[in-house]
């Protein structure tokens, strides 16, 4: 039986969010200064719990409880939005340190150990996930080395510059990594709507990412009559419009989606739109639903130009399928929180995490514990102490579990 | 009888042209060196011509046919919008030089005389139409003298750069100003479409312009469920659509409006919009339908914000009532247009010009030429030279008739 120290958990969680402090948030984006000197903090802390620890050739801070042959991964990110909150990927992190350290602690000798994590520039100052993606052997590093971030950063020189590059690179393990448990802040409103403190995934939604291009004519907006215009703004309006509207038809309650940009050129007052591109997002649990979206698109995107005499090109970007989580995992996990007599929901994840990466491989689990107000990526994002308490304690308690039982042939 | 010169009207536009050329256009924003030197340029040919010249305080430059009583104001404006074409508003002002020297040339004993005009920055580099809204009284120099360009220069340092900073500034005087009438391209693809050279306006359509907020709540757009949100661009993508079903239910064929620019805060793929900018402009010739229109903006603007949970408000922006042209001038335009054999129509004017400022105080009317698939305001502006030889021919013959004939007492 692991006894976890929430105390010193939330203790930790308070010193790793003064590295890049930023107002009550923290501005700690990948493979920066503040990102680096957070991960050798990190470093210390696992050597300190006993902890076979390292940092690898892409970032990835590892900490391995000793003499094991077998591993549960745990972890998240320890990488920021820029001007994000404490507690985003952190949480999972330091739960990961804590899991590893009361394992030390408690049950040196079990068979199963914890592999602690925190997995590089997950936030996307590259191509997000990177971290995981490479343990996960999703990518090589010589695939993505090359990635420039927004500022003209490229990650190979980020990596050099870190004193990472040239390292060993870890990748998972198939033998000895046998399931994979996440801890993250919900980052929506959902938990803390339902009175409840912690939240069993069952399942992490798909994204798929789309632009949309509209091709018209810039005209002067008061002599080119409207039945002679080319209004490439007009019909990004009506596709957003339609977008929602076959949503609402055709999706579930479950499905999510978003057009928070929208690029007009030459974006004029008085100047009719020669461009428009228009970069929608949207979500959902079933593969179904977003190969529905995907099929949509170019037709409403059709529809839309055809209506105002523009054309139109369709470019798909990322399509991220959903991961269902392990049913055997969600059980206990859930039995676990019933345990520790935590009001708790399960739910789906409407955001994409690291351990998304492992599902296919190895049973995979997540734990949500509530964010105030559904505030994410951003500075005011918090979570009552209390909650994260209980959080650390539902993970030791599940963990426990898979350490002493392990896990059924049929799970894996 | 005026006798016009075509070939040296088309001389000295193609001479104008140099000054700031860009490209196939010109480069020539109001009171920059370039409209500095085309402004001297032309009160040059003015004085050459045996005109009574000069360039005043607010940088309009006049040259008025000697030893006149009463005038009919001829002229345009010669600065340009960044990257503009040759013609807008040169073409008038040169129409005006020629006019004003075929006078000189051919009637110098009549009784009316001809002040041309090259009013200063009318394209809105400060506030749009500012040297006629000098001479037409509309606004003193001083209330419009702080005016910061989006450059940042203060309108009064530029115009003390230029030299006319103290210099007297001409006003409209009721007893000599007679009647304004404005040559200019049409700036929209009907002339071409309808196979016609001579654009006779009717009125210059009314303009609107207003800023709708909404007020939403950025939140991750995976975690947050679509019932939960409070999406500022989805209220923007629905104003827009209900705003164009309004106008195609209540407005007329003639009604214009455009939402070429969007403001979306934080304008992220994977963020909800907080805040959402509509930049809605619109145009008629009827007072009634742009009444009709302001007031329907709010109601719309707040079923739309309704619909998702936003807040909304309106700004008013600029609104520039409707200017008929006089009937008298429009009949006796069409005779001369007659009488030179131009293929010709009556029509809207959907841009805003000059001489609108001066149609409530005396007679006022507007020659239009084509604009070659109707471009305007980019490099790409141009007329063929049949087209300003013809429009040069029926604005001698019509000022000829006004010269000759007077102006009836009930016109005025």
């Amino acid at each position: 039986m692991l006894t976890v120290n929430a105390e010193r958990t939330i203790g930790d969680l308070k010193t790793l969010a003064e590295f890049g402090k930023f107002e009550s948030g923290v501005n700690r984006r990948g493979f920066t200064p503040e990102d680096i000197a957070a991960r050798a903090w990190l470093l210390e802390r696992m050597q300190e719990a006993g902890l076979d620890a390292a940092i690898d050739g892409a970032g990835n801070v590892t900490g391995k409880t000793p003499g094991c042959e077998r591993y549960i991964i745990i972890g998240s990110h320890s990488d920021t939005v820029p001007k994000g909150g404490w507690l985003d990927g952190a949480l999972g992190v330091i739960f990961g340190l804590e899991i590893a350290r009361a394992w030390v602690e408690s049950a040196g000798s079990a068979a199963i150990g914890v592999k602690a994590f925190s997995f590089s520039a997950e936030e996307g100052r590259f191509n997000g996930l990177f971290g995981s993606s490479i343990y996960s052997g999703l990518k090589s590093l010589e695939q993505v080395v090359e990635s420039v971030a927004d500022d003209g950063t490229v990650l190979g020189d980020a990596l050099r510059k870190a004193g990472y590059a040239g390292r060993p690179v870890a990748v998972f393990d198939p033998v000895r990594d046998i399931a994979c448990v996440e801890a993250h802040i919900e980052q929506g409103p959902v938990l803390e709507i339902n009175d409840r403190i912690i939240g069993i995934v069952t399942e992490i939604v798909g994204v798929g990412r789309s632009q949309i291009f509209f091709f018209g004519k810039a005209g002067h907006a008061g002599t080119v009559p409207m039945a002679m215009r080319k209004d490439a703004a007009a019909a990004a309006y009506e596709f957003a419009v339609m977008f929602a509207d076959f949503c609402h038809q055709h999706c579930s309650d479950s499905t999510v989606w978003n057009i928070g940009k929208l690029r007009l050129e030459p974006g004029a007052y008085n100047v009719t739109a020669r461009e428009a591109e228009v970069f929608l997002e949207y979500r959902d649990s079933s593969a179904d639903i977003l190969t529905g979206i995907n099929k949509a698109i170019p037709e409403l995107a059709a529809e839309a130009g055809a209506k105002h005499k523009v054309g139109h090109k369709w470019i798909p970007g990322v399509n991220i399928p959903p991961e269902i989580m392990d049913s055997n995992l969600v059980d206990r996990l859930e039995a676990a929180a019933e345990r520790c007599n935590a009001p708790r929901m399960r739910m789906p994840s409407g955001g994409g995490h690291d351990c998304m990466l492992f599902a296919k491989k190895v049973p995979t689990a997540m734990l949500f514990v509530p964010s105030l107000g559904g505030h994410s990526h951003v500075v005011a994002e918090d979570t009552r102490e209390a909650d994260i308490a209980l959080g650390i304690e539902v993970l030791g308690e599940f963990v426990s579990d898979i350490v002493e039982n392990g896990l059924p042939a049929k799970s894996r």
